[in-house]
């Protein structure tokens, strides 16, 4: 497919952490040019994304809140899949429309648009057909060890972020292959994240983090958290081991 | 150590990739803040974290520049760490003397201040005695993805990111654990690099970026990379293949 030069163009926004100073300039720049702001977000909730730009929203913007069909209730895995990609695909629409009108859209992001987002989605439904731009942002977690002061990789070691939706022996495989590492995800995964980071021989040096960079921010050393489950915003860092040698 | 409630604050800051408008908010607030701006450069080269932050230079502001004792000129290991280390102390002890007269000071680090930089060890060496705040950046790995366009990680896939400095088994190995990954520090390891990829299985899906984000970017197939060494502001992505089936 090729793109029409009249068309609106597509902006990937990422709105990096939470504290919306961490917003890039480039993103408020973009934000005020666009007249359309389209984020993702669950039924009856607020996005996230949205209040940390509140602030340079104005006026002249419309919203176009992209509501997920399915958030935490149970469904079969299969029919997820199904459900998510027609949300996708008739997402990739309602923005279409408005690119075809001429209007330039903004889709907001938590952290980068590109690293566990789901703008990536859209991103491959809409790229061949209308100029887009992503717009990278600080990703959650270089705000985890900016507010832990946690030097998360140095010289020639291993970085990796890993998911704690994944099986205990692959967490601990992962965290035991990098010099240093953060956990997202941790949610309802709680117990078995700080397990799996006990089992990989990091848990003297691993931190715990939700809501980072925002009024609600709470740190504490992972080995001393109590409880099952965590808020979806939350993290365990494990910082590079090398860097505090020096 | 106690921290003085007279003295001045340091602050790491993240000056994003290499695009003026990819700093964030908060680091254009906290130069404006600081009046001495320090930041890491080779002799008689220019600091590029400086070029990146200077349309946000003031004549209100003093600039320290800490100068690397050796870069790429050949120097024993063992020379070299002590070297590096003294280095680090005189640097953490020239801002210290600022921040003792009660002197705010802003140290530009490119890409994020604890992410591969040279800022944590004078952090390791002065937030015991100095409030001392990480202002974090849009690391490189994430201007990478956003250039080509290209997912860095989706779902509960494993991200990486891996130094070209490291053997090439070491390369091959990591390469392979990940489901997405971004080799750093490319440089005069380009052939190792490109190799290590090739053995993992994924030349197919890796780019070669190089200057992401400035006047100066290009980006290409890694697979049609000529040449033996590249500068070293060059990466390697290997994007996810899971998020482009959806």
């Amino acid at each position: 497919m090729t793109q029409r030069p009249e068309a609106g163009r597509c902006f990937g926004v990422g709105v990096g952490p939470g504290d919306p100073e961490l917003v890039t300039v480039k993103a408020v720049r973009v934000l005020e040019e666009c007249s359309v702001v389209a984020y993702f977000c669950a039924t009856r909730r607020e996005s996230n994304a949205r209040r940390v730009v509140q602030q340079y929203l104005r006026a002249h913007h419309t919203e176009m809140r992209l509501v997920y069909p399915v958030t935490t209730e149970p469904v079969a895995p299969d029919k997820y899949e199904t459900l998510l990609a027609d949300f996708y695909d008739e997402s990739a629409k309602r923005i279409a429309e408005v690119l075809d009108a001429g209007v330039d859209v903004a889709v907001l992001c938590e952290g980068d648009p590109l690293f566990y987002g789901s703008y990536m989605y859209l991103h491959t439904r809409l790229h061949d057909s209308y100029a887009s731009v992503v717009v990278p942002g600080v990703s959650s977690p270089f705000a985890g060890g900016a507010v832990l002061g946690a030097p998360l990789a140095s010289r020639n070691e291993v970085f990796s972020v890993l998911s704690g939706v994944l099986p205990a022996d692959e967490l601990v495989a992962g965290i035991a292959a990098a010099d240093a590492a953060v956990v997202m995800k941790v949610g309802r995964n709680l117990e078995k994240v700080r397990d799996a980071v006990a089992r990989a021989g990091v848990l003297d040096r691993a931190s715990y983090v939700e809501w980072a960079t925002t009024p609600r921010q709470r740190t504490m050393p992972l080995a001393e958290v109590d409880g099952r489950s965590a808020p979806y915003f939350s993290m365990v860092v494990i910082p590079s081991a090398g860097a505090l040698r020096r």
